[in-house]
């Protein structure tokens, strides 16, 4: 089930850092330039430049030069829905095999 | 939501390798020594240690010493749903920001 998949690889890897997952939270409420995003963040601009790299290579930020900025916005939803359908099916199937097995622990004489 | 939780963290980082995702699909369908983790992995058995010592930090897999060997199984799926809820929530979120952008240009002069 998806094992191998760079965009899983990506996407979860993305997912990793809080301030990452902080940047999508911002990114949430509208699109941000590389210094709207570095300001709250306590970040310097290289390291905001890293993170905002890092969630594009993942598809989950799109960024365009607009005059002398680089304005960030969120990417495909898609992205993310792949990673939650994986999330997902593993759960299922991992809550399916606990309630099999507690059913074979309820019928065991 | 959920931007600084080292939980997540630990999760996202855990799923982000596909070797780490391929032992959670062979622990799905059941316990496993971590030389039987090692066979179908191509991994050495110090790589296999190294991937599953990551797994348990994040709960996903338990281990336990059983005589000679290392018995591995998956964890709580609680920390599965934690991060399955995280994707969710911002998916949700996304969408309806995108949805409410499609009405206001549907709605554009």
């Amino acid at each position: 089930m998806g094992a191998l998949s760079p965009t899983l690889d990506a996407t979860f890897f993305a997912l990793s850092d809080p301030k990452r997952r902080g940047i999508l939270d911002r990114l949430g409420r509208g699109p941000a330039t590389l210094s709207e995003l570095a300001g709250p963040s306590g970040l310097t601009l290289n390291g905001i430049k890293k993170h905002v790299g890092i969630l594009e290579l993942a598809g989950l930020v799109e960024t365009e030069k607009v005059g002398r900025v680089r304005e960030c916005r969120l990417g495909s939803a898609t992205t993310l829905g792949e990673a939650g359908e994986w999330i997902e099916a593993h759960r299922r199937a991992w809550e399916g095999r606990l309630d099999r097995f507690g059913r074979f622990v309820e019928r065991a004489p």
